[in-house]
């Protein structure tokens, strides 16, 4: 039997076993794509305990936790911190096989040396040691980020965002890179009861007045040149699928106007806005060198009960499944043969669309960059051992995976840099078994290589172009 | 070599054989979802031979003989009984890797005590052995739902069912609870040729005149209210999927009038119709405190010629596959929000949804139960070694699998409970080896729980609320 | 560490090795669908070098290519053939995991006695180790055929084809059978632009006037009949789905006589038209015993920029998502309650649908084959290691593994037949597996004939009626 996740967890055989430790595990983090608060780095603020770093925000264990039948007071409700606590370690006993067992003990092991498995024999125990520890010092985030070996990570943030804090926490000397990405949802959504307060921010950030589609659009440009001003190399946007619905430039002057009178839209008119304004988008990050990313398949807020009494992100949120490979297809199309396709990175929820995405990269493909065109890692609810397998022997079949820019955590949390060993770990068991079963030569050059590139060098090179 | 089914099949390391073998091996079977008969049960007449048990009316066994170019003859034709169990034999060795490989002899082992491998070689043998303990006794309906460790089991019955075998059954004083359930089908299709005939059933079940779909409702009511008394703790229903179409009571009084008077509905009066009904069956089994099992993904009767000639269930379903996450969001949200959602298990059989139930479950989740919203177990084309793993390693690592109510045979055969049994197997050996592999702890105490618990205890709990 | 691809390349077990060796290695093998030149094979001219016969028109090789970064320059443009070389070497070592690495070092093997890893390092001397064995001689196309031990393979030719060229082979005394294969493609797209000319050519061919529908069905029955003659034992379709859309035989004439007048046709009426011609060719292979291959799935020239460059199969093709169930069994029961229902092979490119396709066949099978409808082996995107155990072990689940017809190369290339061998380890790791962990018996007899029968003797078996 092979010990509860130790210095070889996942690690079946000795070719996986160097390989994690000679090219993974000491690679530093690149973390492309996360939900950090720019505000909470600058401030920096130390922790009361466990509690405050994991179970404040998580709506992954409080999912879980509501699975394992605890009452909404457990979870977002006011339940002390250690019945909370607990009732998280009760949970996890449960939580056999789920990402959130190994992710809650990589946590414990890297940043707090306990060892110990949680349960709810043990809740007490590690709650106390744990919070001694953080009374001890430490654990602040940007403690625990240099602490993590992270080389630079990007944010995610509003067309309106003023940066203020990322410019204060490159001012104050911080030795890691916390660089803006773009992220301009509301402006994908003008059926949004928010749209007409948010466009007044944007005017206001912007600097100009917008009476139209066009000057949003113009006032969108301004921000994305302050973003990248500000170090800015990622965009991202979330949709549930890519609908080809190619409108006029007079059409969307209209759908505009209906939408700034807040009259209801059809869903061809949101479609159709949507998919020009994803293109209009498209073009200015080429002209940029942003990235695009793209989060496909979510359907979130399905619980409008817990979304009145709690709002969103909290846990409510899961797979859509709807047809993806031809809308994209003519969306990345349109955009190519103009010449304005930027460096793109498709995400998909739904693990029935692996094999669309992995094969919808190659028709794109450039000497621009590496897989210009990028499968993204597995994502939130496949952010697991198999999904990750899967996503990554996907990508190896159809693509180049020596070639592919690897994790990111897509986290709230300032514990979450464990992610990307375990990322790590489980590539390093994906490759390692093959050279172990005589699928790959034992090739030390080109496993280094494929192994450090794909945790670390790859991104520095596609974000940022250097490496 | 690992000895062929030998009494560690499918336990290819020690923490997978002590788990089975302690904790799954001898616990009882609550068989929650099966078609048994209630009237056979009752009758407890002993077969003839092993073809009356076998082959008379298994259309998993048909299907693979005609894929095996076995004529209709030796399915449901003229064959003589020997010549059918021998184009059975014939088929199960080049079906390699086909569950009718395991569960046949499985049955043989566990029923018949034979070990031989059944082909055409040995058909002859095994016919005339089997016949032998047939002949011999300890084949009757009642003695081998004993035999198989048996507690209870719900049969899967009609509105209009009058539930008198069930009734008998109970006042005989058979050691094993034989509980009705409720399968509206029916009531759903208002286009079937039978729906008139199957109200005026009803009409005479609930004693009741029915001329419109409020007094239909009201009859429903009535024999939910009767299947309560009479032990029922769950109700089915087979949906390809659930289509988002709510209406007004008008509409629907309209539609159950088109109906009545045998006019064509359109696609979206028959999808109103079924999603405000099954709307108001949710409610219902919801004050009732029925589970409500949705069985979504069969397209069936897909031979014309077949069914004109040997009709429905005879072994021409498949999968479909529709777009489901929309609808069953909007169905669970629309019952959830006024608090009237009941237990819910989702079913799919396609694969493809398996990881859009696992996060739909999620989003319904509270504390009136363990996991109140199950993903049921893998079922029909998907009840197999690769469908079962799928299904339980999605539900670990989407939601909480120690809260997993388990397994069901669904079906029709007196012979089916070694299915529990391969899906213990399966079940051991996916905890076992995650435990041999160090991603979970070895504490037997947490694993007795868990599988003991997947085994029996948690539906025990979940349908029953003993345990 | 198992070797590097050596003689047991794939086969972990002595089971696994057993059977590849003694039941799969020395079959012969009938591919039975390829897109190779039977004018090529005529005239059997020798390659100059290496690029010639991987580099000129393998759309897999360059996908992979561009994926690595690499300009258009070096795959269709205008680098050197060694450029080319070398620029494909580099790619090979980031293709770790991809089907390409393992099929370039089996060709490598297999025709050159070259067992070095191929990279940038190695290219030069591969390059001119390979270059001097050709050289030597034993590289025609038909020497290459002759050299892989088949003993028939089935081309892919238009209705209009004159298969001159396979009747000259014949004629010649060339020892393997090159049949054709009816791939009425351009007769289902009336909307191409190409379609006038292609019935003008159709008349010519059929030596008949074509005014109407009904005679271009006329003029296609002409072909299948001289195809018939030719030996033609199978046909192919590609689709990206079979949508149901019947249609009276004067919409068909009207549709068509539109599509004549170059007026572009609506979407009900391009589905009518595929739907009814679909339909006609299903009937019209009954009647001659031609097998119907239909290739579901692919999504073609997504890339405008390319296409308007350098054309269709270049590399820019990928998986479509339709729902494809309903249409499919509508179709496949249209045929089969006339009794026209022709021997069926359904291959998706689309891996969700696996599990569609696996229960599809058992719909319709008959005694007139040993699994008349089979479920094609993985193809094109699927066709690696993870998606031919995938389909396999689908196909065991849902249906007769041991009837299945097996492996083809799909492949425009001579050096392809490898592949068989890829497929052959696989099957045999599967099986092998399946009897060294106890779930099949080692039974050498039965083993025997279900290898055998896949590698070969079922298809012979299936398309020619021998065996």
């Amino acid at each position: 039997m092979k010990p509860f996740m130790d210095k070889d967890f996942l690690l079946m055989g000795e070719v996986q076993q160097k390989l994690f430790h000679s090219y993974a595990e000491n690679q530093p983090i690149f973390d492309w794509h996360c939900h950090l608060s720019a505000k909470e780095i600058f401030e920096n603020k130390a922790p009361e305990n466990i509690y405050d770093l994991w179970l404040t925000g998580d709506h992954y264990k409080w999912r879980a936790m509501r699975s394992c039948g605890f009452d909404e007071k457990y979870c977002t409700g006011n339940a002390t911190p250690f019945e909370k606590f607990e009732a998280f370690a009760q949970t996890l006993t449960l939580a056999i096989g789920n990402p959130l067992f190994h992710w809650s003990h990589l946590e414990l092991q890297r940043y707090f040396g306990i060892k110990k498995v949680l349960s709810k024999e043990t809740a007490e125990e590690i709650w106390n040691e744990a919070n001694e520890k953080i009374a001890a010092g430490g654990f602040t985030p940007r403690e625990l980020i240099e602490k993590s070996n992270v080389f630079a990570l990007c944010t995610t943030d509003d067309p309106c965002d003023s940066l203020q804090w990322h410019e204060k926490i490159k001012n104050d000397g911080f030795s890691v890179k916390v660089l803006p990405a773009f992220r301009p949802d509301k402006a994908l959504n003008p059926d949004s009861p928010v749209f007409a307060s948010w466009l007044s921010d944007l005017e206001k950030a912007a600097e100009t007045k917008i009476e139209s589609y066009e000057e949003m659009c113009q006032a969108l440009c301004k921000r994305m040149d302050f973003f990248k001003e500000m170090g800015c190399c990622a965009s991202d946007q979330a949709v549930e699928s890519v609908v080809y619905a190619p409108a006029e430039k007079n059409e969307l002057e209209e759908i505009f106007k209906k939408a700034g009178k807040g009259e209801a839209l059809s869903e061809e008119e949101l479609n159709k806005y949507r998919y020009e304004t994803l293109l209009f988008f498209g073009r200015e990050y080429f002209k940029r060198g942003f990235a695009m990313e793209l989060h496909l398949g979510a359907m979130r807020n399905n619980n409008q009960r817990k979304f009145n009494s709690i709002g969103a992100d909290t846990g409510f949120d899961s797979i859509a499944d709807p047809q993806i490979a031809f809308g994209l297809s003519r969306f990345l199309d349109n955009l190519d043969k103009d010449g304005l396709l930027p460096k793109t990175i498709l995400f998909c929820l739904n693990p029935k669309d692996n094999y669309v995405l992995g094969t919808m990269l190659g028709n794109f493909q450039s000497s621009e960059a590496k897989s210009k065109i990028q499968f993204g890692s597995a994502w939130w609810f496949c952010d697991n051992y198999e999904g990750m397998k899967n996503q990554m022997t996907t990508l190896a079949n159809l693509g180049v995976l020596g070639a592919f820019v690897g994790m990111v955590t897509d986290s709230r949390s300032f514990l979450s840099y464990p992610r990307h060993e375990y990322f790590r770990r489980i590539l390093c068991s994906l490759v390692g078994s093959w050279v172990e079963n005589g699928m790959y030569p034992y090739d030390e050059k080109a496993l280094e290589e494929i192994i450090k590139g794909i945790s670390f060098d790859n991104s520095k090179k596609y974000f940022l172009g250097e490496g």
